[in-house]
Protein backbone atom coordinates (compact mmCIF):
# COMPACT_ATOMS: atom_id res chain seq x y z
CA UNK A 1 0.00 0.00 0.00
CA UNK A 2 1.12 3.49 -0.85
CA UNK A 3 1.62 6.10 1.42
CA UNK A 4 -1.52 8.71 1.30
CA UNK A 5 -3.88 5.62 0.48
CA UNK A 6 -7.27 4.73 1.73
CA UNK A 7 -8.09 1.47 2.97
CA UNK A 8 -10.88 -0.28 2.57
CA UNK A 9 -12.17 -2.92 5.57
CA UNK A 10 -16.18 -3.17 4.77
CA UNK A 11 -19.15 -1.47 3.18
CA UNK A 12 -22.96 -2.06 3.79
CA UNK A 13 -25.24 -1.01 1.77
CA UNK A 14 -28.06 1.83 3.02
CA UNK A 15 -30.08 2.34 -0.06
CA UNK A 16 -30.01 0.44 -3.25
CA UNK A 17 -31.95 0.41 -6.53
CA UNK A 18 -31.54 0.40 -10.31
CA UNK A 19 -30.50 4.60 -10.53
CA UNK A 20 -28.26 4.58 -7.43
CA UNK A 21 -26.76 2.96 -4.55
CA UNK A 22 -25.55 4.07 -1.22
CA UNK A 23 -23.40 2.41 0.58
CA UNK A 24 -21.79 3.09 4.16
CA UNK A 25 -18.17 2.46 3.99
CA UNK A 26 -15.55 1.24 6.15
CA UNK A 27 -12.26 3.04 5.63
CA UNK A 28 -8.64 4.13 7.09
CA UNK A 29 -8.47 7.78 5.62
CA UNK A 30 -4.59 7.95 6.20
CA UNK A 31 -3.76 10.84 9.33
CA UNK A 32 -7.11 10.68 10.38
CA UNK A 33 -8.34 7.63 11.32
CA UNK A 34 -10.79 4.66 10.66
CA UNK A 35 -14.91 5.68 10.23
CA UNK A 36 -17.49 5.00 8.30
CA UNK A 37 -17.31 6.94 4.82
CA UNK A 38 -20.19 7.64 2.49
CA UNK A 39 -20.23 5.83 -1.54
CA UNK A 40 -22.75 6.56 -4.01
CA UNK A 41 -23.24 4.53 -7.06
CA UNK A 42 -24.69 6.18 -10.27
CA UNK A 43 -24.81 5.04 -13.79
CA UNK A 44 -22.30 5.84 -16.06
CA UNK A 45 -23.27 8.77 -18.59
CA UNK A 46 -21.96 10.27 -21.67
CA UNK A 47 -22.81 14.31 -23.67
CA UNK A 48 -21.79 15.13 -26.80
CA UNK A 49 -20.44 18.55 -28.31
CA UNK A 50 -22.14 18.47 -31.74
CA UNK A 51 -19.91 21.04 -33.59
CA UNK A 52 -20.02 23.13 -37.24
CA UNK A 53 -18.45 25.99 -38.60
CA UNK A 54 -17.41 26.93 -35.40
CA UNK A 55 -21.13 26.80 -33.45
CA UNK A 56 -21.92 24.01 -30.91
CA UNK A 57 -25.06 22.61 -30.63
CA UNK A 58 -26.48 23.92 -27.15
CA UNK A 59 -30.00 22.75 -25.53
CA UNK A 60 -31.25 25.41 -22.75
CA UNK A 61 -33.14 23.06 -20.11
CA UNK A 62 -34.59 22.64 -17.00
CA UNK A 63 -33.21 20.76 -13.83
CA UNK A 64 -35.46 20.65 -10.99
CA UNK A 65 -33.45 19.38 -8.56
CA UNK A 66 -31.47 22.35 -8.11
CA UNK A 67 -34.00 24.03 -9.91
CA UNK A 68 -31.73 25.67 -12.79
CA UNK A 69 -32.61 26.53 -16.59
CA UNK A 70 -28.74 26.33 -18.34
CA UNK A 71 -27.58 25.68 -21.72
CA UNK A 72 -26.47 21.95 -21.75
CA UNK A 73 -24.98 19.23 -24.16
CA UNK A 74 -27.18 16.46 -25.41
CA UNK A 75 -26.13 13.17 -23.57
CA UNK A 76 -27.52 10.90 -20.92
CA UNK A 77 -27.09 7.45 -19.28
CA UNK A 78 -25.20 4.68 -21.33
CA UNK A 79 -27.85 1.75 -21.52
CA UNK A 80 -26.89 -1.45 -20.92
CA UNK A 81 -24.05 -3.19 -23.35
CA UNK A 82 -24.18 0.12 -24.95
CA UNK A 83 -20.34 1.32 -24.87
CA UNK A 84 -19.83 5.16 -23.87
CA UNK A 85 -18.93 5.98 -27.53
CA UNK A 86 -22.33 4.33 -28.63
CA UNK A 87 -24.39 6.41 -26.24
CA UNK A 88 -23.04 9.78 -27.46
CA UNK A 89 -23.65 8.82 -31.04
CA UNK A 90 -27.18 7.64 -30.22
CA UNK A 91 -28.32 10.50 -27.87
CA UNK A 92 -26.65 13.12 -29.88
CA UNK A 93 -29.07 11.59 -33.05
CA UNK A 94 -32.01 10.74 -30.28
CA UNK A 95 -32.33 14.34 -28.54
CA UNK A 96 -31.20 16.85 -31.50
CA UNK A 97 -31.86 15.02 -34.97
CA UNK A 98 -28.14 15.45 -35.92
CA UNK A 99 -25.89 12.49 -36.80
CA UNK A 100 -22.39 13.73 -36.66
CA UNK A 101 -19.34 12.26 -39.50
CA UNK A 102 -17.03 11.37 -36.69
CA UNK A 103 -17.54 10.61 -32.78
CA UNK A 104 -14.40 11.71 -30.66
CA UNK A 105 -13.40 11.07 -26.82
CA UNK A 106 -12.45 14.36 -25.36
CA UNK A 107 -12.37 13.66 -21.70
CA UNK A 108 -13.76 11.41 -18.93
CA UNK A 109 -14.01 12.67 -15.49
CA UNK A 110 -15.71 11.65 -12.11
CA UNK A 111 -18.01 14.58 -11.22
CA UNK A 112 -17.84 14.32 -7.67
CA UNK A 113 -14.71 11.37 -6.99
CA UNK A 114 -15.00 11.97 -2.95
CA UNK A 115 -18.14 10.56 -2.42
CA UNK A 116 -19.51 9.18 -5.80
CA UNK A 117 -18.29 6.61 -8.40
CA UNK A 118 -20.14 7.29 -11.83
CA UNK A 119 -18.08 7.94 -14.76
CA UNK A 120 -18.88 10.97 -17.45
CA UNK A 121 -17.51 10.59 -20.72
CA UNK A 122 -17.20 13.37 -23.05
CA UNK A 123 -17.11 13.42 -26.68
CA UNK A 124 -17.31 15.87 -29.63
CA UNK A 125 -19.36 14.91 -32.51
CA UNK A 126 -17.41 17.03 -36.30
CA UNK A 127 -19.37 17.49 -39.47
CA UNK A 128 -23.47 16.82 -38.19
CA UNK A 129 -25.60 16.56 -40.66
CA UNK A 130 -29.72 16.96 -39.88
CA UNK A 131 -31.29 13.14 -40.04
CA UNK A 132 -34.74 13.84 -38.36
CA UNK A 133 -36.25 16.84 -35.94
CA UNK A 134 -34.70 17.22 -32.55
CA UNK A 135 -36.88 15.48 -29.88
CA UNK A 136 -37.84 18.84 -27.80
CA UNK A 137 -38.90 16.90 -24.72
CA UNK A 138 -35.96 17.01 -23.16
CA UNK A 139 -35.53 21.04 -24.07
CA UNK A 140 -37.19 24.08 -24.45
CA UNK A 141 -35.22 24.91 -27.28
CA UNK A 142 -31.70 23.76 -29.17
CA UNK A 143 -29.43 26.57 -30.86
CA UNK A 144 -25.81 26.68 -32.82
CA UNK A 145 -23.82 28.74 -30.13
CA UNK A 146 -20.72 30.53 -31.98
CA UNK A 147 -17.65 29.75 -30.33
CA UNK A 148 -17.09 33.35 -29.72
CA UNK A 149 -19.91 33.68 -27.66
CA UNK A 150 -19.46 30.71 -25.00
CA UNK A 151 -16.96 32.48 -22.53
CA UNK A 152 -19.68 35.11 -21.72
CA UNK A 153 -22.18 32.54 -21.21
CA UNK A 154 -19.66 30.23 -18.87
CA UNK A 155 -18.94 33.93 -17.06
CA UNK A 156 -23.51 34.95 -16.41
CA UNK A 157 -23.54 31.42 -15.43
CA UNK A 158 -25.85 30.14 -18.17
CA UNK A 159 -23.83 26.60 -17.72
CA UNK A 160 -24.16 24.78 -15.05
CA UNK A 161 -23.60 20.95 -15.36
CA UNK A 162 -20.30 19.81 -14.84
CA UNK A 163 -20.54 18.05 -18.48
CA UNK A 164 -21.71 21.24 -20.08
CA UNK A 165 -18.75 23.03 -18.60
CA UNK A 166 -16.16 21.01 -19.15
CA UNK A 167 -16.61 19.86 -22.75
CA UNK A 168 -17.64 23.75 -23.61
CA UNK A 169 -13.82 24.69 -21.77
CA UNK A 170 -12.47 21.66 -23.75
CA UNK A 171 -13.82 22.99 -26.88
CA UNK A 172 -12.31 26.56 -26.36
CA UNK A 173 -9.13 25.45 -25.40
CA UNK A 174 -8.83 23.14 -28.81
CA UNK A 175 -9.97 26.23 -30.97
CA UNK A 176 -7.30 29.03 -29.26
CA UNK A 177 -4.90 25.99 -29.75
CA UNK B 1 -45.33 27.54 -15.88
CA UNK B 2 -42.95 27.80 -18.85
CA UNK B 3 -42.79 25.27 -21.25
CA UNK B 4 -40.05 22.46 -20.69
CA UNK B 5 -40.57 22.81 -16.93
CA UNK B 6 -40.45 19.96 -14.76
CA UNK B 7 -43.61 20.40 -11.81
CA UNK B 8 -42.74 18.47 -9.03
CA UNK B 9 -45.48 17.23 -6.68
CA UNK B 10 -43.84 15.70 -3.98
CA UNK B 11 -40.69 14.05 -2.29
CA UNK B 12 -40.09 11.52 0.25
CA UNK B 13 -37.26 10.70 2.15
CA UNK B 14 -35.56 7.48 1.45
CA UNK B 15 -32.04 8.14 3.14
CA UNK B 16 -31.00 10.95 5.27
CA UNK B 17 -27.78 11.91 7.07
CA UNK B 18 -25.65 14.94 7.98
CA UNK B 19 -23.73 14.37 4.87
CA UNK B 20 -26.24 13.41 2.32
CA UNK B 21 -30.02 12.59 1.60
CA UNK B 22 -31.88 10.66 -0.70
CA UNK B 23 -34.92 11.74 -1.63
CA UNK B 24 -37.60 10.53 -4.02
CA UNK B 25 -39.59 13.53 -5.99
CA UNK B 26 -43.06 12.94 -7.34
CA UNK B 27 -42.31 14.70 -10.62
CA UNK B 28 -43.58 15.28 -13.85
CA UNK B 29 -41.63 15.43 -16.51
CA UNK B 30 -42.23 17.48 -19.97
CA UNK B 31 -43.30 15.09 -23.05
CA UNK B 32 -42.60 11.85 -21.04
CA UNK B 33 -45.21 11.52 -17.73
CA UNK B 34 -45.04 11.70 -13.94
CA UNK B 35 -42.90 8.77 -11.92
CA UNK B 36 -40.69 9.11 -8.89
CA UNK B 37 -37.22 10.57 -9.90
CA UNK B 38 -34.45 10.59 -7.16
CA UNK B 39 -32.96 13.76 -5.98
CA UNK B 40 -29.48 13.63 -3.45
CA UNK B 41 -28.66 16.54 -1.70
CA UNK B 42 -24.89 16.86 -1.13
CA UNK B 43 -22.73 19.86 1.37
CA UNK B 44 -20.95 22.58 -0.93
CA UNK B 45 -17.90 22.15 -1.67
CA UNK B 46 -15.47 24.99 -2.50
CA UNK B 47 -12.01 24.34 -3.91
CA UNK B 48 -8.57 27.09 -5.12
CA UNK B 49 -6.20 27.41 -7.26
CA UNK B 50 -3.47 29.15 -6.15
CA UNK B 51 -0.86 30.62 -8.71
CA UNK B 52 2.09 31.70 -8.56
CA UNK B 53 4.69 32.84 -11.95
CA UNK B 54 2.48 30.42 -14.05
CA UNK B 55 2.51 27.45 -11.71
CA UNK B 56 -0.47 26.38 -9.91
CA UNK B 57 -0.35 24.29 -6.77
CA UNK B 58 -2.03 20.63 -7.09
CA UNK B 59 -2.33 17.79 -4.87
CA UNK B 60 -1.77 14.43 -6.13
CA UNK B 61 -4.09 12.16 -3.86
CA UNK B 62 -6.43 8.91 -3.56
CA UNK B 63 -9.85 8.93 -4.14
CA UNK B 64 -10.99 5.27 -2.72
CA UNK B 65 -14.60 5.32 -4.17
CA UNK B 66 -13.78 5.41 -7.83
CA UNK B 67 -10.29 4.22 -6.78
CA UNK B 68 -7.83 6.43 -8.31
CA UNK B 69 -4.73 8.68 -7.79
CA UNK B 70 -4.87 12.34 -9.45
CA UNK B 71 -3.92 15.75 -9.09
CA UNK B 72 -6.34 17.95 -7.33
CA UNK B 73 -7.20 21.58 -6.33
CA UNK B 74 -6.94 22.24 -2.68
CA UNK B 75 -10.41 21.98 -1.17
CA UNK B 76 -13.15 20.70 0.53
CA UNK B 77 -16.94 20.58 2.06
CA UNK B 78 -17.80 24.28 3.29
CA UNK B 79 -18.27 24.66 7.18
CA UNK B 80 -21.57 25.60 8.59
CA UNK B 81 -21.79 29.72 8.94
CA UNK B 82 -18.98 29.78 6.13
CA UNK B 83 -19.27 31.60 3.02
CA UNK B 84 -17.65 29.47 -0.24
CA UNK B 85 -15.13 32.40 -0.48
CA UNK B 86 -13.84 31.82 3.53
CA UNK B 87 -13.80 28.11 2.86
CA UNK B 88 -12.06 28.53 -0.39
CA UNK B 89 -9.64 30.44 1.65
CA UNK B 90 -9.44 28.36 4.71
CA UNK B 91 -8.77 25.28 2.91
CA UNK B 92 -6.03 26.91 1.07
CA UNK B 93 -3.71 27.61 3.94
CA UNK B 94 -4.86 24.24 6.02
CA UNK B 95 -4.12 22.31 2.92
CA UNK B 96 -0.96 23.70 1.67
CA UNK B 97 0.48 26.07 4.29
CA UNK B 98 -0.30 28.50 1.15
CA UNK B 99 -1.73 31.55 1.98
CA UNK B 100 -3.00 33.87 -1.29
CA UNK B 101 -2.87 37.58 -1.37
CA UNK B 102 -6.84 37.57 -3.28
CA UNK B 103 -9.10 35.34 -3.91
CA UNK B 104 -11.33 35.77 -6.38
CA UNK B 105 -14.27 33.71 -7.60
CA UNK B 106 -13.69 31.73 -11.27
CA UNK B 107 -17.21 29.63 -11.30
CA UNK B 108 -19.81 27.86 -9.64
CA UNK B 109 -21.34 24.32 -11.39
CA UNK B 110 -23.21 21.30 -10.59
CA UNK B 111 -21.13 18.49 -10.83
CA UNK B 112 -24.42 16.38 -11.68
CA UNK B 113 -27.63 19.06 -12.53
CA UNK B 114 -29.54 16.05 -12.95
CA UNK B 115 -29.81 14.03 -9.81
CA UNK B 116 -27.91 16.28 -6.89
CA UNK B 117 -28.10 19.95 -6.08
CA UNK B 118 -24.18 20.24 -3.77
CA UNK B 119 -22.85 23.72 -5.41
CA UNK B 120 -19.53 23.63 -6.15
CA UNK B 121 -17.26 26.62 -6.10
CA UNK B 122 -14.07 27.00 -7.94
CA UNK B 123 -11.34 30.27 -6.54
CA UNK B 124 -8.39 31.71 -7.61
CA UNK B 125 -5.87 32.73 -5.34
CA UNK B 126 -3.00 34.77 -6.16
CA UNK B 127 0.85 36.27 -5.11
CA UNK B 128 0.48 33.28 -2.39
CA UNK B 129 2.84 33.19 0.32
CA UNK B 130 3.73 30.35 2.35
CA UNK B 131 2.69 30.87 5.91
CA UNK B 132 2.81 27.31 7.65
CA UNK B 133 4.01 23.75 6.91
CA UNK B 134 1.35 21.94 4.32
CA UNK B 135 -1.02 19.13 6.01
CA UNK B 136 0.07 16.02 3.83
CA UNK B 137 -2.76 13.93 5.38
CA UNK B 138 -4.86 14.64 2.95
CA UNK B 139 -2.51 14.06 -0.33
CA UNK B 140 0.85 12.05 -0.88
CA UNK B 141 2.71 15.17 -2.44
CA UNK B 142 1.87 18.83 -3.73
CA UNK B 143 3.43 20.70 -6.36
CA UNK B 144 3.72 23.56 -8.12
CA UNK B 145 2.80 22.24 -12.05
CA UNK B 146 3.69 24.90 -15.05
CA UNK B 147 0.67 26.01 -16.61
CA UNK B 148 1.91 24.79 -20.00
CA UNK B 149 2.30 20.95 -18.33
CA UNK B 150 -1.91 20.93 -18.17
CA UNK B 151 -2.86 20.01 -21.32
CA UNK B 152 -1.10 16.97 -21.08
CA UNK B 153 -2.05 16.40 -17.55
CA UNK B 154 -5.40 16.82 -18.83
CA UNK B 155 -5.22 14.56 -22.08
CA UNK B 156 -3.41 11.22 -19.68
CA UNK B 157 -6.11 11.27 -17.63
CA UNK B 158 -3.85 12.65 -14.63
CA UNK B 159 -6.51 14.62 -13.57
CA UNK B 160 -10.01 13.00 -12.33
CA UNK B 161 -12.18 15.20 -10.68
CA UNK B 162 -14.41 17.82 -11.97
CA UNK B 163 -13.72 20.74 -9.91
CA UNK B 164 -10.01 20.21 -10.70
CA UNK B 165 -10.94 19.94 -14.64
CA UNK B 166 -12.98 23.11 -14.73
CA UNK B 167 -10.60 24.96 -12.44
CA UNK B 168 -7.66 23.77 -14.67
CA UNK B 169 -9.34 24.38 -17.88
CA UNK B 170 -10.51 28.08 -16.51
CA UNK B 171 -7.00 28.97 -15.89
CA UNK B 172 -5.48 28.16 -19.38
CA UNK B 173 -8.43 29.62 -20.93
CA UNK B 174 -7.25 33.11 -19.09
CA UNK B 175 -3.87 32.64 -19.92
CA UNK B 176 -4.43 32.00 -23.58
CA UNK B 177 -7.13 35.49 -23.59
Amino acid sequence: MRDGEWRVFGERSVYDSRWMTVNLVDVHEPGVGRYEHHALRLRPVSVIALVKDEHVLLAWRHRFIPDVWAWELPGGIIDDGETPHQAAAREAEEETGWRPETVEHLITFEPMAGSAVTPHHVFIGRNPTQVSEANMAECVKAEWVPFAAIPQLLSDGQVSDSTAIIGLQQILLMHRA
